[in-house]
C-alpha cells in the first residue's frame, strides 16, 4: 500500500484549559490550512480528501467515537469523532494514539509488515500497540499495549497512577528527567546543572540526550539506566509474546544509537535466546510523526478493508 | 467440538536419569494399557485411534517435531515426534505442555470459547500460553507465554535462569516452598515444621496449602505473598494484553479461592478499571490433567484444519 509521508503538516501545542471544543476548532483551522497547502485554495477539499484520521490519547471507545478518559488532558467521555466529522464535513476514523504510532511503523516505518510487531512510545507517559499479521490487537476494552503500567520493580518509584514500579515511573519522558533531578539534588555534578542555569526544575529529557552528545557522564549514567529499565520491560513483552520487532518510537529516541545498544544488552540477558534473536528492537522511522501517519494509516485501512 | 474428558487415564513419574528413550517407551506402555482399558484387549488399535497429541515442557520446534531442550529433562534436540510417531505407528503432533494446558482451558474448560485467553501454568517452573480467536498463539520462534521469566523486581531474588527478580523466582511451586523454609528458617514459626518433623527440606507448596487450610498464620502469610506476586504478574498481562480470560492452572490452584480473591485484589490495583472489568481471572478446571486433555484437542483441531 502506498502512502506515509506527510504533506502540508501543521501542529500546535495543545492547550487543555481551553476544553475540548476548543481544541477541536484549533485542529478544524489546521486541517483547512493543510490542505489548501497540498491542493491549493482554490480547490473543493469535499472533492479530493477521502477522509481524516483521529489519533488521540488516552482511553477510546471506537465503537462510539468518544474518548472515556485522556488523563493528560483531563477530557472525559467527549463524543471527538463525531465532533470532528461535523467540523470537516468527512468521514472519520478514530484511534488511540499509540495504536496509530504502531500502525505507523507497521505500514511504512521501521517495522514495515511484520508479522507481529509491539510499538512502544515514549513521551510524558509510557503507551504502545500491537500489530499480529497485518491488524491491530485490540482486546476486550480496547486498551493494548498499556506497557507504561507494567511492574518492573513492584516496591520501587511511586508512579502517576499510584502504584509502584511500573515502567513509566522510571523510564517516561518526566520521568527520566525527574530522576536526574533527583540526583543533582542528591549532589550528583553535571553539566545539566549550567544548561539551565542552576533551575533545576528546567531539565527535560531532550536535554538529558544533548547533555549525553556534550560528554557529560552523569547524563551517560542516567542513560544507561533508563535503557537497563526499557530493556527489562522489553525483555517481559518479548517473553511473553515472542515478536518479530519492537519498535520504540517519541522523543526518546533522540538518544541515538547508544541508548539502543544498551536497550539490547539488557533485554538479551533476560530472555531467552532463540526469542532474542528473532526479535529486532529498533528506533521508529518516524519518532515525532508517526501517530500522524498512523491515523491516516489506520483511515485508509478500513476504506479498504470494507 | 466435543470431548475433552479423558478415559484411561495413566500417569508415571518421569525419571531423565534413563535419557529420553526410555521415557518414551514407558509412555508407549501406557498409551497401550490405556487404549486396551478405553477399547478392549482384542480391539486393532490401529483402527480405532486417529492418532496422538504429544505435550513437551521446554523449547519446541514444531516444524521438525523436535525437543530443542527441556530445562528439567534436560534433553536436547531430540526428535520426540518421530519417536511416538514410529513407536505407536499413528500419526501425532507435538506441542509445548503449556499451550496444550492453555488450549484444554479454551477448548472444554474454564475459559471455554474465550476471545483472548492467556493460560499460566503454574509448577516446579511458571509458562504460559495464549489464545486468540480461537488459534494458539505462537510467536517468531514458538515462545509466547514464558511468563515465569518476567521481571516483576529487576534488583529481586535469583532465578534459576541467572537473572533476578523473576515472577518463577517467587511464585513457582518451588519457589513458593523456598520462601516458606528460608522464613522458618529465620525464625517465623509454622506448623510446617512439625509436619515434615523438622527436615524443611521436605515442605512443598502443597504442603503449605495444607497448613493453610489447618490454620496456620505462616501459611497464611505465604500464601497472602504469593498471591500479591501472581497479582502483579497477571496485572502486566492485562496491561499488555488487554485479554477476556486468564487461567491458571497447576497444583497452586489447590490453594483454593482465598488465593484468587487475593490474586485479583492486586491485579485490580495495578490494571485499567476497564481492562480488569473485562478479564476474568479463574481457576483452570482440569488443573492436573490440562496437559493431557490439551494435546489430544491441538491433535483433533488440526485434523480438523488440515
Amino acid at each position: 500500500m502506498e502512502g506515509g509521508e506527510p504533506h502540508g503538516l501543521r501542529s500546535q501545542k495543545t492547550d487543555p484549559g481551553r476544553g475540548p471544543d476548543a481544541v477541536i476548532e484549533d485542529i478544524g483551522r489546521m486541517v483547512t490550512a493543510a490542505t489548501q497547502d497540498v491542493l491549493g485554495k482554490e480547490s473543493g477539499v469535499k472533492n479530493k480528501v477521502l477522509g481524516a484520521g483521529i489519533g488521540c490519547p488516552g482511553s477510546i471507545d471506537r465503537s462510539t467515537g468518544v474518548v472515556r478518559t485522556t488523563p493528560n488532558l483531563g477530557w472525559i467521555d467527549y463524543p471527538i469523532r463525531s465532533r470532528v466529522t461535523s467540523l470537516l464535513d468527512l468521514p472519520t476514523v478514530l484511534d488511540n494514539d499509540a495504536n496509530c504510532a504502531t500502525y505507523a511503523e507497521w505500514w511504512q516505518g521501521s517495522g514495515k509488515g511484520a508479522e507481529h510487531l509491539i510499538g512502544i512510545t515514549l513521551g510524558t507517559g509510557i503507551g504502545g500497540g500491537m500489530m499480529l499479521r497485518g491488524k491491530i490487537v485490540r482486546g476486550a476494552s480496547g486498551s493494548v499495549g498499556e506497557v507504561g503500567h507494567m511492574t518492573i520493580d513492584y516496591n520501587g518509584r511511586l508512579c502517576s497512577c499510584g502504584n509502584r514500579g511500573c515502567l513509566e515511573a522510571y523510564a517516561s519522558g518526566s520521568s527520566i528527567a525527574l530522576r536526574a533531578i533527583e540526583g543533582i539534588r542528591s549532589g550528583s555534578k553535571s553539566i545539566l546543572t549550567e544548561l539551565v542555569d542552576g533551575d533545576l526544575d528546567h531539565i527535560s529529557s531532550a536535554l538529558i540526550f544533548e547533555a549525553l552528545k556534550l560528554g557529560d557522564e552523569y547524563a551517560h549514567e542516567i542513560i544507561t539506566e533508563t535503557a537497563k529499565l526499557l530493556g527489562i520491560g522489553i525483555a517481559n513483552l518479548i517473553n511473553t509474546l515472542n515478536p518479530d520487532v519492537i519498535v520504540v518510537v517519541g522523543g526518546v529516541v533522540g538518544a541515538g544509537d547508544y541508548l539502543f545498544q544498551a536497550i539490547r544488552s539488557e533485554a538479551q540477558t533476560r530472555t531467552f535466546r532463540s526469542a532474542f534473536q528473532r526479535c529486532d528492537i529498533v528506533p521508529g522511522q518516524f519518532p515525532l510523526t508517526a501517530g500522524i501517519i498512523g491515523a491516516a494509516g489506520i483511515f485508509i485501512s478500513e476504506l479498504t478493508d470494507s
